[in-house]
């Protein structure tokens, strides 16, 4: 499966149109985060997605998850989110 | 549907124990949030709550979307997240 990273500087309207693109053709995304900025742009992200996918029939939904990531030899807890077709 | 808010200062050990009662009871649950915090403390309960329905054979995923909210005679944009079971 495709990941996508998202932080909290990303444009939600870019990372939309990559979460519908990728969903669109591959059915699912996995995107991935660190941090309460990141997690707000990316929620906002698949609101704006679901805009662009209600026209063709396609629902989305998100299961999240913690992850592991490990940044310049840190390990830090990040939140992995699973957007799914419903 | 009932609904719940959750706000930055929330407990995420408890609101996981409300989604996942919420859930086993209704099947469904929406949730109301302002601002990236509040966003930040229910996906953690979120993902906490996945833990404590999956030995219930029970998995939930999450639908956001905008929200306007009357606070104090002001219109502000909030997050619903309906969780649902899949």
């Amino acid at each position: 499966m495709e990941l996508l990273k998202v932080s909290s500087k990303s444009n939600p309207v870019s990372v939309a149109g990559a979460i519908a693109n990728y969903v669109k053709e591959l059915g699912s995304i996995d995107v991935q985060v660190i941090g309460a900025g990141a997690i707000n742009q990316l929620i906002k992200s698949i609101i704006i997605s679901r805009g662009y996918l209600a026209p063709h029939g396609i629902e989305i939904s998100c299961i999240p998850s913690f992850v592991d990531l490990k940044i310049n030899n840190d390990v830090k807890t990040g939140i992995k989110f699973s957007i799914i077709t419903l």
